[in-house]
């Protein structure tokens, strides 16, 4: 008798700085099950895999046990997906000093295909899985967090490039002048100005070097997060708007060279600073229609990510997953 | 009796502003016969195919009739390979003001297939097929000529965008304070820098804010072009090397980010430009090493198109042709 069991699950696994969150995802996004763990205080990955094993183990029985999940998907800083591999990640100590071979090692501790890519690529495999970007074959998603990571789709698949690390392109050179230092070593980088911490970079530059009244001032500047801003902004504040307008002309201006690279039908935007909505997008709008070729102006759309930010690097994850070829 | 007439040529046509070249190529690119008109001098384009066709006429007697001539490329300023259109080319009057379906009109006129791509397009998909590029997969093409071209091979495919105008790297804008005017209409795009022109602006401009000697000085600063610069940097001349290399800092500086956007594993250059060797490649490859991420050092190569330059065009436009898929 020749019997096929069903497996209609998938498990994703948002690994994050901070915390791991796994979902057990069905076809339709929909997340049946979901827990977590704590991604660092772990002495090596062998521990860090066992933890989550054992984490897992209740929703996996949850859903039907390990017969109904076809995949596991990852979504994880550094990762690598020709190898599988998440590589020298600086934010994680059982990782930022070598390759951890992670998908390997769940697949072995699991007994299904594991698939791993790095997590802006895996929100953008779930932004064109369930999200705007459903039924686009060119778009580019950019993350906007703590980095500003992105994930580029051309023809309908992602772009890894020749090693698997394409697509870093919150460090592009956007300022070869005087521009800010960069976690990356190197000055001047997209992700120095428009991530979080960029942000709040922006405020404390604007406060010291303008009187300009602001709800800001009555706080320490150096305790600013891109989150007071956004406050600010919510209440009408002028300056903090200025800071938003600064921060989305800067991304539209990066799109607008983006676009001379891969000519997409859409840029899907994603993270907290999205939260703005127009008091971010009209500006990031104006800054790729002031600087782009003509040849491509009012040919792309500027989105904001469909997908619930909680549940949306999980579902990202999960993608990847639904993606193996077994 | 069912006969199926072997088919071993293509036509590769080089549509230059200046010169129309057609070569028929066989699979392994030997160029059979060739033969040119002028671009211009026509009316409309209607005119312009009928003296093409008029042109081959003796070259595809000469291979043996128009049956053993499987399909035709095109490589055109302003291409799009989705629609096989010409579309505002400036410099062409019979296509500068609209949309000219030339690979259709080809292709009713001398009943064969007949695909159209961009002319740096076609030189990327003529290096991948004869040149430098066999066997990969990940690469970009960059030509400097009187413009700066590109050209995006990723995953083995070239990158034509939802639009079929993707790759459009010389308009990348590299310096946004004080950049040079384009003839885009726009400011600091890396054509103002590095096309032909880009090269005899920056003899100028040297010569204008120093007295360093050189032999440039010796012409009318108007009258110098890239080729005196070559001429004079083969003699060794100082400020001709640093043109040189202020050319190539630039062009390396441009391919840093052109990295984080696919990770290629080489940039292939073509065009006047590379005549001089280390000259400029030298510069290029310091540009890069200076300003790439760690994460993409030392991934990439920095070659030569393995073209010789007055058939490579027409061999990039006859491999078009032969991927056309009938």
């Amino acid at each position: 008798m020749n019997t096929q069991t069903i497996k209609p699950y998938v498990i994703g696994l948002d690994l994050g700085g901070t915390n791991s969150v796994f979902g057990i995802v069905d076809a339709n996004g929909e997340i049946k099950a979901t827990t977590a763990i704590k991604t660092l205080g772990f002495d090596s990955a062998e521990a860090y895999v066992a933890a989550a094993v054992t984490a897992m183990q209740p929703i996996i029985e949850e859903v039907g046990g390990i017969d109904t999940i076809k995949a596991m998907g990852i979504g994880a800083p550094n990762g690598n997906y020709y190898r599988g591999t998440i590589e020298y990640a600086p934010n994680l100590p059982w990782a930022h000093n070598g390759i951890v071979p992670l998908a390997d090692m769940f697949s072995e501790a699991l007994g299904i295909p594991v698939a791993l890519t790095n997590d802006a690529n895996a929100a953008a495999i779930g932004e064109m899985t369930y999200g705007v970007a459903r039924g686009m074959k060119n778009f580019i998603m950019i993350t906007l967090g703590t980095g500003v990571g992105s994930g580029i789709v051309i023809d309908g698949k992602l772009v890894y490039g020749s090693d698997g690390f394409a697509g870093e392109l919150g460090h592009v050179i956007m300022r070869t002048e005087n521009g800010r230092s960069c976690g990356c070593g190197r000055s001047g980088c997209l992700e120095a100005y428009c991530s979080a911490t960029g942000v709040a970079r922006t405020a404390r530059e604007l406060l010291a070097t303008t009187d300009r009244p602001s709800l800001l001032r009555e706080m320490n500047a150096d305790d600013i997060t891109s989150l007071d801003v956004s406050i600010a902004a919510g209440k009408g504040d002028e300056l903090a708007l200025e800071i938003y307008k600064f921060t989305g002309n800067l991304l539209g201006e990066a799109c607008a060279n983006f676009a001379a690279f891969s000519s997409p039908e859409a840029f899907v935007f994603f993270g907290g600073l999205t939260k703005a909505g127009d008091l971010i997008m009209d500006p990031i709008r104006e800054g790729f229609k002031k600087h782009v070729l003509p040849l491509y102006r009012d040919k792309a759309q500027f989105l904001v990510s469909g997908l619930d930010g909680s549940s949306a690097a999980v579902l990202g994850a999960s993608a990847v997953g639904w993606e193996i070829q077994k």
